[in-house]
């Protein structure tokens, strides 16, 4: 009688941590991007205009792994206005053998929220200076504050800087950054001068980082853009800096590449490394201490399938979870 | 605290059966597909080679609906000899108004059998001769069995011929069938000789109706092609048939026409109408009984919609299922 784990988002939270594991784990999925016959279709998107909502499917299958997540992702932006948060979701978690549903995560989104921030560390680990110290986060949300976590695991982080449209909302950000001093500043050329690694985490659909804010040896994770209207970094930043994405098929339509074609200042058929064959050696990423890096992420199936079966790894260990059986009649 | 209702496959098939209540719902799905700005995105299709497995995710938001319904739907082919079934899979039901995830519909694929040969009844309600009252089914498998089950509240059926590929499973099909006289014809031309109603059930990859089996009156439902490898019509009874199938969008692609339009026997800018659009009066289905008629059936996420949110209306009048309270930590 085939039985499925529930797990809920307390527990979720519980089971997968932003931590070192957490992001080794995407780190093995970006190199399974790079270097096995990954199964990862196009974005399954609906949208509901008569109630400000959408929904995005993503899936990947990776041979390392014997399940493979189905995530959805809504986001119904007026909820906040019902009590509700705007995003939510939940991810399947299928046999890659038999295709039978082993366990439903009813995470709310958290584990979207840890792999986006492990991906982060994952590229400034690869890219971002071994001796980087100082860290510019451009935006004060939720993923500003996992960023940092996630980055402090991989490089000796000593000063933050933030800077974000709401000033408010930037102070009271670094009034709550525990373990290292947070500076806020008055504009993103302010944040990124002292800056080793950047961090742009915002929905901005103008750009905010331009090419007289760059100088030499930063580090740019441009996390913001997952969409065809946003847009974080000018296009002159792309022609300036070493460019590394985590999907090229998915960053040449929604992430900073997209803009960069748009404006003429990439070529349409001009050939970029993936995150993941950085990681592999088949591709160079930062070979200079005065190199100016950006890493464009827009957010993999893979690292979805990559943190739902950490999650339910971890479940099963520690026999964690409702089981639901599933009754047949035949 | 968001709570979310679990129903395992013995709970579906006790809630929804296979009446005239779901072929209503599923009547209504159509002509929402025809009348209201439905929102129905491509299918997202992931192929696991390596397992003999494909997953299909469809969903649909239907004004009509308070929800929708995401449907992932598993094909593993190898599992028979695991002694699992080939095909399973759930539907997840979230809000349409927040996007909150409301209940995981675990059916192991039952209310897709259910919707799909629900859509085969309102596809005969419409289409047949309303004095129609003998059934030839091409293929003996499970969803011959569903069809036919399906079309006894609508028409009254008094005979019933089978044709499949493997005659000992005719005949046994023959065998189970209760209630009408069912024979089992030697081949195609003989099984729809004196039909009014043919439904074609099957995953041929070659046409098994030709033109010459045809008969003036004859309505044809071909429900087996959902892929476009998949045909069951030659070209040439498109080209002699009034042809209406469930989306146009979609059997361009995957359906008969698509075969029909490769042959060049229909022309590619040909239009064509809709179940729904015969539903909601704007177009013409039968106008004569010596009409032949043909509808070309694929399934859309509409159905999908339309049953499971039967589904989740009756469970939740009966307090049937198993509550999931998701407990959130901030």
């Amino acid at each position: 009688m085939p039985s499925i784990t529930l797990l809920g988002e307390a527990q979720l939270r519980e089971l997968v941590p932003l931590d070192l594991a957490a992001i080794d784990q995407i780190e093995a999925a970006f190199l399974s991007l790079a270097t096995e016959p990954v199964a990862m279709p196009p974005i399954l998107r609906l949208d509901l205009p008569e109630h400000a909502g959408e929904v995005d499917v993503k899936t990947a299958w990776l041979p390392r792994f014997d399940s493979f997540a189905i995530k959805v992702s809504p986001g119904f932006f007026n909820n906040p206005s019902l009590g509700l948060p705007s995003l939510n979701g939940l991810m399947l978690v299928l046999s890659a053998r038999t295709g039978m549903t082993e366990a439903v995560l009813l995470d709310n989104g958290y584990l979207t929220a840890v792999r986006t921030a492990a991906a982060g560390a994952v590229a400034a680990r690869w890219l971002a200076r071994k001796d980087a110290r100082r860290v510019a986060l451009i935006g004060a949300g939720e993923q500003a504050r996992l960023q940092l976590q996630a980055l402090r695991p991989v490089r000796d982080i000593d000063h933050v800087t933030v800077w974000a449209r709401d000033a408010a909302r930037a102070r009271s950000f670094a009034e709550c950054v525990k373990g290292v001093p947070c500076e806020v500043s008055a504009n993103v050329h302010d944040a990124l001068a002292q800056a080793d690694i950047a961090i742009t985490t915002t929905p901005s659909r103008t750009p905010l980082i331009r090419t007289e804010d760059l100088h030499p040896g930063l580090h740019i994770t441009a996390m913001g853009s997952d969409a065809e209207h946003k847009n974080e970094l000018a296009p002159g930043v792309l022609a300036t800096a070493k460019y590394i994405c985590d999907r090229l098929q998915q960053t040449r339509v929604l992430g900073e590449l997209h803009h960069a074609l748009d404006a003429g200042v990439v070529k349409e058929g001009e050939s970029f490394a993936e995150l993941g064959q950085v990681i592999a050696g088949t591709h160079r990423g930062r070979t200079d201490d005065a190199d100016i890096t950006v890493c464009d992420l827009t957010g993999t199936g893979a690292q979805d399938t990559a943190i739902a079966v950490l999650a339910l790894q971890r479940a099963r260990v520690l026999n964690a979870g409702t089981i639901f059986h599933n009754d047949v009649t035949l």
